[in-house]
């Protein structure tokens, strides 16, 4: 039932002069029967002949990236959304040896290219190439980190790495965390530990994952205007409703009112309500704008609530001398979203979640006989499964690692000061432009401005349209975004400056882009 | 207030004879001036010249790979967790700009390398050079999905990807998906579609994500006793409790029976509760087992219940002409999970998210000012923004991609069938062996066993022991679970072979080792 000829189909391709896969009586697996390589795409990454096997393949990526760079030729390729699917479609339907070399010069072709200094619409950076190269490693020997015999180093690595990062956060000992895919899911970790503390406590029932009580009191989550999109929609996933997110006013900069919150909190008691949790944004998405931290704790503790502080885009002030007063206050939130994927230059996913209180953690904590089984843990072997919303789990943690440890938090602060240097440029430019106008001084490093039309009414129109414009000439990637209330004029275009490397000419030359085509589109109309 | 001088901090450290980052007057960013290199690490991964930067660093890690691995010399490293943890809180220590060579070999050390014939304890594959190298790619070029500015190239990739995927199981035309972070990730997807539209339909509402409405009646969710723990969990972070999960009897070896899910679904309906969703496994973790998947979508049918079927595991069958009859019925389920990081030889993350019909998305659809604004949309620029929980999101589908076009459909099966082959001659050789005894005939790639020891009151105690003096030795990781139930005796070792590469003598050795393991074990006591 299992002739040596069918294993054959797999193997037998090999490359001329390799061993064929044996071991000696003693060994389980020599050296050379692990990952042996066959031709065609079968060979393995991890073992001791892994990287021979990789070496052929990562020139071709490098090659194929410089090759679809080159023919891109800016920040990202010129036409319609519909032609580049179609040239996709075409490319993706043909099967072949050389589909590696031939996608990825096509996925680098078809890139918004945020190293490119004209691509600065969104939190999206151009990661660094030492936290690339510590990411292939981690493709390669695949460790999960949600049980430590599939990543006995990765899972330390991560405790320790997650410990540094709680010191940075300003926590005392006690904390913990885990690694996320990004805001998105630290914000839904936060907000689900909050229910699980505070529902179990005003409930009087034992804390558990889950289970929104029947006909209790209503639970009440509070986030500015402003807020990331996924408190609401975390607060939907968790049971609660999205409705059930108080929205508080912000400031021009769209920074939250502190007297709104207090407002909004002592009506919501008034109506008997549970206040889950308060939610303050450090560097909300479009603005960087920065929630007052002191007042939001200070409030939270009064009402019994949570406090979450999204600093997915503001933990990186964290980093700067400079900037770190900014967040000052974080070190008192319940719990901590931070992004190594927006400032901290890794390529995704590097979503951190921090708890102050390892405590807190424990609706969570999960037992899974196949994975962590009592005895086990008893022997001295950690697990990392009670951390995590997910089961398998990749170690972005080690690219963060490695990075910290080449550039140093100083080095790192130098790359959130010059960015941070570029966006006060940038807002400088805006400013000295006959044709644009600045929305409010950058915070962190973006800012909202948009093209002034000759005619107000169709302000709007224009701006949304000389956006799609750079796109289609593969000029820019400028964001769009609209401010907080109803009704039209509400159209910003956006800067978000996170390439260390692009230079003030470069940014006024995108400024310099993006009034010509304000320009050209009120021609068009 | 942005000095030349401030800049130099970040750049002053550059290579000798690259040219400063600046551009000509009429392009916004010449190729030299994107990403433009410095030494120590500053160097981005993109852009033109990206490939060269990344280069030497990827040198770096492909020679770290392979002193890693021939240091560890065995599928982990010999030891303690402890004294592992003692060299890596050591290393992570040291600062300085070799740290991603050293880390990386501590990495390689450090790791339970699936890609050894003796590493065979979970459904953690040994990922493929080609899909490895196609990952690197994706890290440089940093894609993010929540927004066609952000991944042009790769938004339509994932979407056709998808519609391969989703013909591979059988959904007709009309299919949808998002690539996800894991099976937990995608069941999660999918309990919480059905719970937003069965609720949403029986209590008269709008189709909406989340809200459970209070006071109504009971929701539950049907699946085996054997199914992933994510599916409890997921029902309680969806807000239904865990005890909304009603575990339905399996057989020996834990597929489900099929006149208890009836039972089941006939009694709850007696008590007035509603039928969210019915789970059916295709693949248990543990024994490979499918659960009747025609039978569960009658059921789930008759009781207008969703149908999820969670095939991380057993959707590697439809790969293989020979195993695909397994999973004959999973084309009938409203919502499919398949990992690709299992039998598909990617490395993590890998998960997919299939329904049947598009417009049962309609609860997570999502507008963001600031990512998807409708004139963007009607301008033809498309957005999987509402395909995901995630915001921020890699370009995963990248790898399976380049993987399916270089292999193909018969290339990939060919690799499952080895791996099933592999299970067979194992199991056999349990058989075989006076001192192993089977616990039930592999289905997949998996089976069950155990060390039959001198006292059989120490069963548990032996075979549990034995696993962890084979870690500790760096002899072999083999897996370790438990029999549904209570009480001594459950405990059972397991071999996952994934790794198509590892031979039939192999595995007899692995196994030969874990009784020599038993042996030791019992004359230690």
């Amino acid at each position: 039932m299992n002739e040596p000829d069918q294993r054959k189909d797999v193997t037998q391709r090999e490359e001329p002069g390799r061993p064929e896969a044996n071991g000696t009586p003693e060994a389980i697996g020599t050296p050379e029967a692990i990952g042996t390589p066959g031709a065609n795409g079968t060979a393995s990454a991890g073992g001791v002949a892994g990287p021979a096997a990789l070496a052929p393949a990562v020139r071709a990526v490098l090659d194929a990236l410089a090759e679809g760079a080159e023919r891109r030729g800016g920040p990202l390729p010129a036409g319609t959304p519909e032609e580049l699917a179609a040239e996709v479609a075409r490319e993706l339907a043909a099967p072949g040896e050389d589909a590696l070399r031939r996608l990825t010069a096509l996925l680098a072709y078809g890139s918004a290219d945020p190293a490119d200094p004209a691509c600065a619409a969104h939190l999206h950076c151009p990661p660094l190439a030492v936290a690339v190269a510590a990411d292939l490693a981690v493709s390669a020997l695949n460790p999960s980190l949600d049980s430590w015999d599939q990543a006995p180093a990765a899972t330390e690595m991560e405790t320790l790495l997650l410990r540094e990062l709680a010191a940075l956060v300003g926590y005392p000992p006690g904390a913990a965390g885990v690694v996320t895919s990004g805001g998105t899911e630290s914000n839904l970790m936060g907000l689900m530990l909050a229910r699980d503390q505070v529902l179990g406590r005003t409930s009087g029932r034992p804390v558990q994952l889950g289970g929104v009580p029947a006909g209790g009191p209503r639970a009440r989550i509070f986030a500015s205007a402003a807020a990331h999109f996924s408190v609401r929609r975390s607060a939907a996933l968790l049971g609660l409703g999205e409705d059930a997110v108080v929205s508080v006013a912000v400031d021009r900069n769209l920074r939250m009112d502190p007297d709104a919150l207090a407002g909004a909190l002592r009506a919501s008691a008034g109506r008997g309500e549970v206040p889950v949790a308060v939610v303050a944004t450090a560097g909300t998405t479009d603005t960087g704008a920065i929630d007052p931290l002191g007042t939001c704790a200070a409030l939270a503790a009064e009402h019994g609530a949570w406090l979450h502080v999204d600093a997915a885009y503001g933990g990186g002030a964290l980093l700067s001398d400079r900037l770190a007063p900014l967040v000052a206050g974080i070190e008192l939130a319940d719990s901590v979203s931070l992004d190594w994927h927006k400032l901290g230059w890794q390529p995704v996913a590097a979503g951190v979640f921090l708890v102050r209180r390892e405590e807190t953690y424990e609706s969570l904590a999960r037992r899974a006989v196949y994975l962590n089984p009592a005895d086990d843990e008893e022997a001295g072997y950690p697990s990392l499964l009670g951390r995590s919303l997910r089961t398998t789990r990749r170690a972005d943690a080690f690219k963060i690692a490695v990075t910290l440890r080449t550039l140093g938090r100083d080095g790192l602060g130098r790359l959130v000061d010059a960015c941070h240097d570029l966006a006060r440029a940038g807002a400088e430019a805006v400013r000295a432009h006959p044709r644009l106008e600045l929305h409010a001084d950058p915070i962190l490093t973006a800012f909202l401005f948009s093209y002034v039309p000759g005619d107000p009414a169709r302000a709007d129109q224009v701006n949304a349209g000389l956006r799609r414009r750079l796109l289609r000439e593969g000029r820019a990637v400028v964001g769009r975004t609209e401010l907080p209330g109803d009704g039209p004029g509400r159209v910003r275009l956006k800067l978000t400056l996170l390439n260390p490397h692009t230079t003030v000419d470069q940014v006024e030359r995108l400024l310099h882009a993006v009034a010509a085509a304000g320009q050209a589109e009120e021609d068009a109309l």
